[in-house]
């Protein structure tokens, strides 16, 4: 039997070498059917197109305070000709120190972003069901997508996720994974930690709440979710990309019961962490100087942004980020009419994806330089949409 | 209808609830088959194991030597504060250049182990098979199994890796994807690219050849295979972490067919690469003094090795890589033997896993001071391990 196996697999060869040879690898059907759109277009992307550097950087929710001066040193220092430590000890360690909790809690990634990608990966197969707001964070669906989930999607209430409508959803469509940022990318907005714990009972059985708290150290005290770390129905994701001013080392963490964080060990690129980023990020981690500093010019940014908007007669929404929403008072159309214009002006600015929310510019906090340079391009930006 | 569906699910629910509370998130059928081990245990694992830290770092096939001065130079400059160019556009193009070929020829990546992840991802699912050779990189075969994929395995011959029995394999179980390092890791070993190119006619149609030529910058001239870039057989890896000095940069890329290449832009980790690192790795190819320095080093280092062997009654293995393979004249029991001797004192070194390769040690070109280190700890290995 086995030689009538082989005799077919050969005639069947022997018919392809007769016609033209594949010019295609042999895809899987699912990756056949992905589209190769990228979640965002880079900065860089846009200023190769425009020809010229951005004037300010303001698009994505980057931090350009910087990362602590320790961190710094630490990224120098490191002997990047070593593999990092694939367990990431020291990092761990320090974190379950930071949070009260233990080490096999943590799992360190190659950003959140690509902790969200093996967290789907473990979930996530064909026609599974996710469900996430509408207007939310475009690379979990790119994950979510891209290992054939099926995603699910409700409304922002005004402006902001909504817990009771996802978990709703969540039941109603048997998901394996809901998403929820707190506070919120693109609108800024959030709920109280308290308010996320309240709403968990109503999370249904056996569906994972990926929490998403990249911008928690901008928000008020108490909007960190008080989750215990072995809680199984939570899965909590952090960053040094925003307040630490790590974005381009690429270090995110999520927290989570032992069981589901060891299970990233099954896929993940063990050897995927840059060293310089591992040693950056525990030095970061221990400046709480910086971290506040940071903090206070966030806050004083925010107020910057406000203002500018005010004085252009536009509405900025409460941010508990490091990037302020501001309502353009008119449609999608409008706002991207006005994004069109300070990005031709050099200020990099984005937007949200779906409406209502699409109303809106997202501006990320700036030095003062950056955003003299946005309150002086918002006027023009504004005439041009023809307001 | 619908509703009576809704009545089942919310009966289903309630039946949990009066249950205990789920304890395990809903992972895939797959994800829940595999096993949470490591392809590599981390140095800094065996450190911490034994309280104290490597004497000389000679396991990892890392460039002790480092990286150009310039490289260093160019991280330190970074802003890291960014992320990274999505599109990795400058490096590309750069290495466009140096290979006189296309930017769309090239992907880089999170190092060659998060590129093989994706190019298995795109190829690999449930079942189908993939050929490698029995004993060569581990880390491709976790990606494989990672997805699904079935690994059929060829022995060396003679310590090479044999192209004519990969892909007669490839042929007999009608492979996706079959892997060929050249030269070889764990041996040291290689082909003329010439042979590597002779071999392809037998590449069966629709099986894909990943052509792992990391260590291929340490090689004879003449052992980089002449593969046209846009040959649809092949795809090649090369990285940043051997010769270039930076494996804690985690850079790597491929080279393909333009339709290949585009194709990793449906899973890869778009904002996963390190700024620094992008900088770092464009600064590194700049550098042609550099990298001759570096080979000169290696040279030096692997004449060094073969010594020390000889001078142990040992016999080293011809290289044409940044490591030597030691023949320990017995078998793997007392090859272990004599690594777990030298790691206890303080010599990190490998060894190939499977018979009868792992007859031999795997060492990394050192300094004078570690290879120092190496051959005074290696007799008393010896001793100990009964010779």
């Amino acid at each position: 039997m086995r030689s009538s196996i082989l005799q077919r697999k050969l005639a069947c060869r022997m018919t392809l070498r007769l016609s033209a040879p594949m010019t295609e690898p042999r895809y899987t059907p699912l990756a056949k059917s992905l589209p190769a759109t990228v979640p965002f277009v880079g900065p860089e992307t846009q200023e190769r197109q425009r020809g010229a550097p951005f004037v300010a950087r303001l698009g994505a929710n980057e931090s350009v305070f910087g990362p602590s001066p320790h961190a710094i040193a630490a990224m120098a220092e490191t002997g990047i000709w070593m593999y990092g430590d694939p367990e990431n000890h020291d990092l761990r360690a320090a974190l379950a120190d930071h949070h009260g909790i233990g080490p096999e809690n943590i799992v360190v990634g190659e950003g959140i972003d690509g902790l969200l990608g093996y967290l789907v990966r473990l979930l996530v197969g064909s026609g599974d069901a996710v469900v996430t707001s509408d207007g939310a964070y475009p690379t979990f669906n790119y994950h979510v997508t891209g290992f054939g989930g099926t995603l699910h999607k409700v409304p922002y209430r005004d402006d902001h996720e909504d817990p009771a409508a996802l978990f709703a959803k969540a039941g109603e469509v048997d998901a394996k994974l809901v998403y929820l940022a707190n506070p919120d990318n693109p609108m800024g907005s959030w709920h109280s930690g308290a308010d996320i714990v309240a709403a968990l009972d109503d999370l249904p059985d056996g569906c994972l709440l990926v929490l998403d708290e990249a911008y928690v150290e901008c928000a008020p005290e108490g909007t960190a979710a008080p989750v215990a770390a072995d809680d199984p129905r939570v899965i909590r994701m952090r960053t040094f990309s925003k307040v630490y001013g790590m974005a381009g080392a690429r270090v995110g963490y999520a927290i989570g019961a032992p069981g589901l964080i060891s299970a990233f060990n099954k896929v993940r690129n063990h050897f995927g962490m840059n060293r310089a980023a591992q040693a950056g990020a525990l030095a970061a981690l221990n400046d709480a100087e910086w971290l506040n500093h940071v903090q206070t010019k966030i806050a004083e940014a925010r107020d910057r942004i406000g203002h500018i908007a005010r004085e252009n007669g536009l509405a900025p929404l409460p941010s508990a980020t490091n990037f302020v929403a501001i309502d353009c008072g008119k449609d999608g159309a409008f706002a991207k009419a006005v994004l069109d214009s300070l990005v031709a002006q050099g200020i990099f600015v984005r937007m949200p994806f779906a409406a209502p929310q699409n109303r809106c510019l997202r501006v990320s906090c700036g030095e003062a330089a950056d955003l003299d340079a946005f309150a002086t391009a918002l006027p023009k930006a504004l005439a041009e949409a023809g307001r």
